[in-house]
């Protein structure tokens, strides 16, 4: 099986609707307190592969979601990741100057605006999700949307794969590790797009859905981070848009550095398959997902 | 008009609640990752006025509140002021090394850490209101108060007013555009705790009760930075748990340097007496708030 023939021009859709929905969402640049404003779009439009959006997207299609709150559910997801790599590239962090090809939002503001622009694109995530429900009147819906961000953003989600891949340079992570921080630094805002878009259909999802969907969910989180580190050992930093080659020069546990680079892929071969086996076991047309299974799998940025 | 007799009382007890509330829902100290989760509960606990969940209770009384919404209300605000804090504190910010009389955050579990901490609190306050919601079954009650706490903190909010102090720094603010600053930096969030407290109730707040209570709640805004800004001025540093003259030295515009210390402390007393005219207009049993209002004026750090 291969990707759908369509697969390509629906990316584009989808992401063309997303920088629209993103463009006309966020604080126009020249409210005030415009430096900031302009920060906080500096750092989310004009770039990103937007995965977290597709995979909501593609995931919300399985239940007929309906369009406009999928795309609330999908730019708060963009938010979040957005606001994370702001602080991810801090000086106190990675110390980055090249995100999405462009300079890095503490080299273009300053490490103060930077700093804040992150914490208002989190605190905005919420915002747009709790007036989601303002306008369609289903709080009841709305709720558990913003638990699983909320979840997934924090100390035991993202925040806290963050906390222990910190930690991890100084005593390097075996592989059993190395995966559950990648479960939870990627994998866990990569699960809740998942989730979030299957929770948007007018009735819940079955429990028999929902347990293979969650296995499906963090296959893929973690072959997105098998990739990721192929391509960090692998790409030059203009065809990635951000700087090549720190895990080595970091010393970081990857799973090129604890494998060799051979059985990362074999890994990433491995992922992708499980993927997709879990995917067939849904009774749902599951086309997009899978696309969007092998697209992670075979990008080269 | 005096303080209530029993204000101490209850001021003491609800701190105590507080405190046992904000212990028992943070992540145990021993719960991975475990330096994250240390770091988050050194910044929250053991020390702080609770100002915001004091107003947020205080509020929720005029509304006959259920007490365990309220307590869960109040905590969200402490999250939200104590990552707020913490970012406050950081190097690219005010630099500052102690906080509630014990070393920042930063100094004591370093830079990224103490970021991260302050990223993963945000989360985790969202994260509280969202399980309220599911313990209640009353969704449609949630949504306000995590939409209001989510403006608070945000780029019109919170982060918006520390983006228009940083940029004061060097061009220093006027007089209505200082108010205006403060408004969003330390005004939102007081301003979110009262109108949070006081939508917790059964019933809507009616319209005719709304308008006074936000003019209530922006002059209380105002009064704790006018004091604020005096006691930075004139108390030292063991006192106020905080580094001391820190405003002067930044060279920083506030009420002090701009006004003098006479007509500052002339502008707290006219704010404390137009809040308090405010509150008299309420048809609520607004006793709590007219003390909290006089402590806020009288505080000695």
């Amino acid at each position: 099986m291969t990707v759908s023939p369509d697969f390509a021009d629906w990316m584009r859709e989808q992401r063309t609707a997303m920088e629209y929905f993103l463009d006309r969402q966020l604080p126009a640049p020249n409210v005030a307190p415009t430096r900031l404003h302009e920060a906080m779009r500096h750092a989310t439009l004009g770039g990103g592969k937007r995965i977290r959006a597709l995979l909501a997207l593609a995931a919300g299609e399985l239940v007929d979601a309906p369009r406009a709150r999928l795309l609330c559910v999908a730019g708060s997801l963009e938010l979040i990741h957005t606001y994370s790599l702001i602080h991810d590239d801090l000086p106190c962090m990675d110390n980055d100057v090249l995100r999405r090809g462009k300079p890095t939002c503490h080299i273009q503001f300053g490490e103060a605006t930077a700093l804040l622009a992150g914490d208002a694109l989190q605190s905005l995530a919420f915002q747009w999700l709790a007036e989601e429900s303002e306008t369609q009147r289903q709080p009841g819906q709305i709720i558990p949307l913003i638990h699983l961000l909320a979840v997934a953003s924090g100390s035991r989600g993202m925040a806290g794969g963050q906390a222990i891949d910190l930690e991890s340079t100084t005593t390097p992570l075996p592989l059993p590790e190395l995966e559950i921080m990648h479960l939870k630094k990627t994998g866990a805002l990569i699960r809740a797009a998942i989730l979030m878009g299957a929770h948007c259909g007018s009735a819940p999802l079955e429990a028999a859905d929902l347990q293979p969907l969650t296995h499906f969910a963090n296959r893929v989180g973690l072959l997105f981070q098998v990739v990721d580190d192929i391509l960090d050992a692998t790409m030059d930093t203009v065809t990635l848009g951000k700087t090549a080659g720190k895990d080595d020069e970091h010393q970081k546990a990857t799973y090129v550095t604890l494998l060799g680079l051979g059985p990362a892929r074999e890994r990433a071969e491995e992922l992708e398959q499980e993927a997709l086996r879990t995917l067939a076991r849904l009774p749902l047309a599951t086309q997009r997902l899978e696309d969007l299974t092998r697209f992670v799998s075979a990008r080269h940025h």
